[in-house]
């Protein structure tokens, strides 16, 4: 697609070799890498065959940024509501990063307490692209895509227990937001939801 | 239980005769009757045995109440989002007033638009049971959870389609509330929230 | 929201006069109105209170379109494969052309015979928005998603039986897409898909 | 919200040294805290900035009370079926201790003894609040919502296996309870259950 | 199999005519038939080809009893919570009565009223086998279950509406009853269950 | 209950200490007891204590038969499939047998190989009740329902992957069996159907 | 694709005037047409336009065939378990018919009277292809595809109540057979699973 | 069955004195033998009794093949998308190559990426049956059967995360192809995909 957009390896599942042997073709074709659901191994197996290659360790992402894509014009705001989904959070703000957006962050800012969230109207204002980050009851995306005019990109989590049912809840959520402009990408997929934003925001016209 | 209680009747899936039968011996042992999910038919049959009966059209209940019961200090207030669910609030803030409270409701203030709800917060703080009412992603009872410190009842509503799975979908996000206080009842069960609510208030200490 | 968004009024489950109460009054602070799952007999209420109002079966919307919003520059190409999907299909194209966007449609274009897509390849990548509909398998927005650069709005439909379970299986296939930049709303929601799309396209910098 | 509240830190999913990091934080501003889903590493790195933090293994809990709450006057009541439902009971018993109540606790009062449990009437009927903690079919919460006539708060666990499906089975039966006043939290959720039940009892009037 | 066992016809989704023929062709091999979930004019078509036969309007089932089987010894009990379970208890107690046994019915004893249940324990203890019919919770099966020696047959029914899922809540609760010697059969499955306890009583030994 | 029916203790997720105090404990009120899910480290818990306690480790189960019960009169037979239902099927068979049953075992006899299980038609006949073990698509009751005019205890078992979601599909096939006299138990409880058996068995007449 | 396959549409859904429309159309171009899902109306609409259509009111089918094929040498069998499994039956025969097919059926031979079904043995050896029907438990697929050699298509029919859940029971259990040579198509799929076996029956070396 | 077709041993759950049990006792009666979900220490212990056993890791199988099978004529093509897709691809392949077949493979040809697909058109029209692998969305079974006039056998797999919920959306993506000629199999059963590609292939005529 794009000329620079990075080329991406999802490393859960896979062995520290075939993510090696993977990683090193790649690095002939394409400029700039990521790597999701890496660990330590997996880093340490890519970082033999592409020395500059970076480790970011709470979104579990490996960056192989050699060619960095210039800035979009638009600000993408990352919107989320807890601790826990802090590395889905991240995979999305360092996705849309290195596919060369400006990306913001806002965290711990769940609906159970929502002045912490109003408190930041003009920031959530300002952006061209929003994604919101939230498990349990994932209520983010409709208050927060109630606020602003621009897309929101929902991701659900897994964060939760019970009844939550591994990010169902949140999902369904997301799904059935009477805000408008709410887009849902798959739960936990940090990454989608970052390129997706990216991609919108690299408006072409 | 508590002395003057209204004896009730699940009306839906019975037939007038049925109906009938069951409230004309229940009105042999209650001063207070209440009919729910009641149909126009369901009224007229037992408006002929219990002649002081009224009926209510939107939340479809039937009230018999000879003997009213002395209201509890505490106010009750229902909250709810969209039209659609109206009759599911109005059956609980039916139910806590014939079972003696003092019930408000704050209509059509639904999350995607947080601003009508945050402009009723004295009234929100002034309550002592809120019974929260929303369909779709059902994120009302969060949110509401959030801005009192009194116990919050939820009722998720059926009302949506696809990915709400009939009231799946807020079910799910209410269980999996962050707010402190919050007791979910059964999908559009208005007349247990009501229930819950009212013996919530009459607390006899 | 943005100054010209029709308000839009979902009709399903509501009687003729509630909805002809809602719209008279909205017509009051809207110029642009839209009803959505309206039957003939919604339409001639709405007909009553709003003379201009026009009647698009096939979607089943009412367009009150009073102040036609200004185009914006974007192509927004709605992709959609089968006959029966055709009303969500419509409804978001109509959506999206009553915010203002040039739209354009390649309807029975499914996946099982791929050809016909591939035929429309130059039209594929003038758009600048993608909406694609389809029930069944849900194959599409993967298909699409791989050939285009930019976003893709996938709809599930709940056209289907057996283990299609009312949408489930596409919505399940479309949020589990490997291509890039796939954002998902509700099942049949074509009104939200055309309003995201209309969002992305309205880009303000 | 009330002044003496504890705050809460969920501890699951967290390493020592993220918990550390928060509570060190809350000790600043907060007078009591508690800590759940702790083990025992957890509590030790709490142990480190707050000395008298107090280390509950049953529930898997960590209690900072720096400042008790003065009691409520009513009696709060934990009702629980299985050995295996312990840890969840406790964590609602302990709850609702730390914010300022009196809780007792009944155990191994299953409905397939029925009458174990019918010898406690006289208990039952003394709470002003109970809470009810079963996993299997859940069936506890019916039997003691039809026995006493104050508010009932049911808790499904998820002990069983099988066609339990992770509580889901109990979670079910306690939403279609037919008894009066019974109000739901998630599965396992005993801090919930304790806090809603500390709520109720407060009541202010 | 056994030699005066009645021959069966589902009648639920076949025409008239269809029913008629096979009770034409049926009655040329056995002397007993039943029909089950068979309306009015089913029944009159059958009456046609077998003049004897009755109609039982609650239980919705046809009964052509031309040899009346010889009593076995057990009483088979018949318990049941709602009236609205009251077809499907009546369709468990009259398949078992046509297949030669001594049943009787205890109705209305749900478990949120549980002395009404208890001032029956003796007649619970008499019985040879017990069936137990209740949807919502469903936790009839579990209590009746505890309190005798003899095997319980549970009947889960779609009574309910929400969070009961058609049955799912009443079903998952019996099939995770704690309590010693229940066996489950469909939700509905009142036949079923009729034709179980039967076979249990007629123990041959 | 009955006079000499061991009393029983689930120990998965009990440590060996809780497991040895409770065995300890019952083994002052109760001539024979059982514990299930036990592991070789539970054994060695309750050997301490319960000298004569017998280990099984196929079934996972402990024995303490200090009391033998007399034999009941009628053959209690075990039907299963495959080897990996073995565990289930003798849990079945021991429980029955320690509960003073005759047991005989016949496995290996699935239905997609019918001639397997045909060429004990004798054997199927004699037995006065019959409990058939099955996972993957759990069939085995029918076939063998079909067969015999006596009860059938029809136990799902979770063996199987992918769409056997755990047994589900074994267990959703025994409850929708055509055949007469089917009762089904929970997914996985050989315990719960021996049970059952021995109680069908014991018929007291 | 093959030369003389029938164009086929869903008619279910449609409106008459549609299906007149789409059938003429496709009348131009091809020979031999189908129509499944078809009502009596929406046959008298296509006789309008193809005079030599044929009504199947059984299965539902409108059959255009104005090119036979010429037949394929191997025999398809369609073996079915119940009266109400016939529509999907005939539907699977006469889609296999139509594509040139000698197909034979064998029905009422369900696996609950499992001799009925091996009298047919030396048919069932016949077959080149199988297509087994069945709703409820769905067993029919393990046995029969036990018993023969070639392969056995599986249509899981939505038939039964309950825990049949439209079907899944049926579909869970064939998708585990353990039988060799079993695929699967869609509940009530009838017509693809004829589909299927006319593809594997025309083997083109 | 078929002479020659290897007997065969799904050893996941199993140990390896099991599975050498089994595997010395059937090599006694089968020339050829297979064993799926094997891991090294399976294999160790079956090439204890079957000297001649060779292991696949990747496909996790061991093959015992004493006795060639003459290779059927017609081509078996495995298809699959991804690369976490390949043990179950092999599984297969390697099971139909047993059965002796000529199988070839395409892989990394998924949907997302149409022309790599297309680009095989030639080989996909040679052979006589197909097999498609994949996980995530499962499209690949549509397009596949859309390009091709032969079956296609379609294998869901397990790979993917969040809403694939553990194979299921490719499930019924697969089920629900508008295709012509696909027929499904078991989340990851690639053997059994394997066998009735074979099965097919061996046309006895
Ligand atoms: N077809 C539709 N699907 C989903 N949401 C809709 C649809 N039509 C309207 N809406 C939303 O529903 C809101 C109106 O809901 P209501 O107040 O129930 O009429 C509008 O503001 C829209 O955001
Ligand atoms: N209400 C019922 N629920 C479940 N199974 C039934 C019922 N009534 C009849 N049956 C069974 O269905 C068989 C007849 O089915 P059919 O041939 O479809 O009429 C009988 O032999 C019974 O075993
Ligand atoms: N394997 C089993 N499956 C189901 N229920 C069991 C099993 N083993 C024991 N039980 C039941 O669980 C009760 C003991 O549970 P517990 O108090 O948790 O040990 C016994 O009285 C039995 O009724
Ligand atoms: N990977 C597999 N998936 C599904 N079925 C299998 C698999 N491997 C073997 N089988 C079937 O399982 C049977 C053996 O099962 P078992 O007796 O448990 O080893 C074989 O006859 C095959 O039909
Ligand atoms: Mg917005
Ligand atoms: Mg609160
Ligand atoms: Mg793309
Ligand atoms: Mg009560
Ligand atoms: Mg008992
Ligand atoms: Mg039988
Ligand atoms: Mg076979
Ligand atoms: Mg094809």
């Amino acid at each position: 697609l794009r000329q620079n957009h990075p080329e991406t390896i999802f490393c859960q599942g896979k062995t520290p070799e075939q993510i090696q042997d993977i990683m090193a073709y790649l690095a002939q074709h394409h400029m700039n890498l990521l790597g999701t659901r890496a660990d330590e191994k997996a880093f340490r197996a890519i970082k033999e065959v592409c020395p500059n290659a970076e480790y970011h360790p709470l979104s579990r992402m490996v960056v192989v940024n050699r060619n960095p894509v210039k800035k979009n014009k638009g600000l993408i705001l990352v919107v989320s509501a807890g601790t826990a989904d802090l590395p889905v959070a991240e995979e999305a703000a360092l996705t849309a990063e290195v596919m060369g957006n400006r990306v913001e962050c806002l965290y711990d800012v769940g609906v159970a307490g929502i002045h912490r969230l109003l408190a930041h109207n003009d920031k959530l204002r300002q952006a061209n692209v929003l994604i919101t980050v939230a498990g349990m009851e994932g209520a983010l995306a409709s208050v927060v895509g109630g606020l602003v005019s621009r897309p929101v990109i929902a991701v659900p989590t897994s964060i939760g227990y019970g009844a939550n049912f591994q990010g169902l809840s949140a999902l369904l959520s997301m799904l059935n937001s009477c805000a408008a402009g709410v887009g849902v990408v798959n739960i936990d997929n940090g990454f989608g939801a970052g390129r997706l934003a990216a991609i919108i925001n690299e408006d072409p016209r």
